[in-house]
């Protein structure tokens, strides 16, 4: 039986740099031959003829593999897959994704409760996290996150009122922040995030009746949109019987 | 005053490639001047005169920037800052290093108290983290960090027994595990986490007295030595007070 026409045997021609196409070629053929750590990688002429590439243009390539710690160099004997071919995580933390998208992951359809929608005067730590000017204001929006009965997330996410001049009743905030976002010309594209453990807060816990929740896994972050402008800061509590999150370290 | 000769003017010949080196250098140069997300990178005639290279290694090296997230594209408008490079944060949580290390980051100095050192047939979950071969042993080290009279963790490290073959009380084991796996030619270079919020198990808080310890940041990960071999099995419960991690999600 022959083999269906793989994505490596496509021509490299879209529009990223040769040398980051081949880097990803090469990776792929990595996993897709089942090659494990400390097996060979093929030699530089088998892999040359196989992408009709320059040597030149592979070695950039294979340099970065190995910046990376996709492959190792052993002098005189050649290059070798590492560990981090073996080090493969799923739903690595390090993704930035809407909350929605990261449950749905977990295999939860959580429903969102909206508790509070308001606008504010932003504390001064919420102020700093979205580089917000005197006298600007927030939304702040309070949710709670059910899997059928059961609470798995509280998430409070404060957004610059200037983004969204709409007035907070005409919005459904039961949905996706990050596309409610987007509709304003603000997706978050990146963050930069905190995690901890902690307890839910006494008060969240007295209001909400969520004396079972338990230990979470507290993320905080500063979302910014293509532009590096933070648009979202996010305060969510994931309960801790509910989510692990995985990563590579290295 | 003159400037001293920064990093940035040393001539380009270490043993990375040109193009990675450009890369390097040339995030250097967004940082050392004070670039901010939306500014305009310098043009490419300004950076090929210098770093005195050419243009196509100059565009490749963008397109890594580019990709990075740490400059973007507007289309006859130039490159620009993007978010990503004011995303900076310290201590990541995706830096592989010895807890020893990790907590002197935070200003801790603890004392690291010996619970217990057993060799062992090791566990389901163990034997197939390590990918022990049926019959294959382990060494597993319990241990209490302390800081001042404080516990702020609590940590279980397994390591296969034919990497450490020395009698067990041959070893001072209160010290860096990293360290004394280098000795032993396998030092640890990354490895595979995962991240929960959880208490400390029961029976760990009543051997040890640790009532007051609260909700714990537990990171379970399986290290690899630079083949890829899996050489330490650890399960680490931060106390939630004392811990905060940091990590850029993109």
């Amino acid at each position: 039986m022959k083999h269906a026409r793989s994505a490596l045997d496509e021509p490299l021609r879209d529009t990223r740099t040769l040398v980051i196409q081949l880097r990803d070629r090469i990776a792929d053929l990595i996993r897709d031959e089942g090659l494990n750590p400390g097996d060979k990688l093929p030699t530089e002429a088998q892999l040359t003829a196989r992408f009709k590439i320059s040597r030149p243009a592979l070695r950039e390539a294979l340099k970065l593999l190995e910046q990376d710690d996709i492959i190792y160099v052993e002098h005189g004997r050649g290059r070798f897959i590492s560990a981090m071919s073996a080090v493969q995580v799923d739903r690595p933390i390090t993704v930035f994704e809407s909350v929605t998208d990261m449950a749905r992951q977990y295999g939860y359809k959580p429903h969102n409760k909206v508790l509070s929608i308001s606008e504010e005067a932003p504390e001064a730590t919420v102020a700093k996290a979205l580089h917000l000017k005197s006298g600007e204001r927030v939304i702040r929006v309070e949710r709670l996150r059910l899997e059928n009965e059961t609470p798995i997330m509280y998430c409070v996410d404060y957004v610059p009122r200037s983004i969204i001049p709409t007035r907070l009743y005409d919005i459904d905030w039961s949905g996706s922040l990050l596309s409610l976002l987007e509709q304003y010309k603000n997706r978050p594209r990146m963050s930069a995030a905190s995690v901890a453990a902690v307890m839910l807060p006494d008060d969240v816990v007295a209001r909400n009746d969520l004396r079972d929740f338990g230990p979470a896994l507290l993320i905080t972050e500063t979302c910014f949109n293509a532009a590096g402008v933070p648009v979202n800061y996010a305060i969510d509590y994931h309960r801790g019987s509910h989510f692990t999150f995985s990563l590579v370290r290295k």
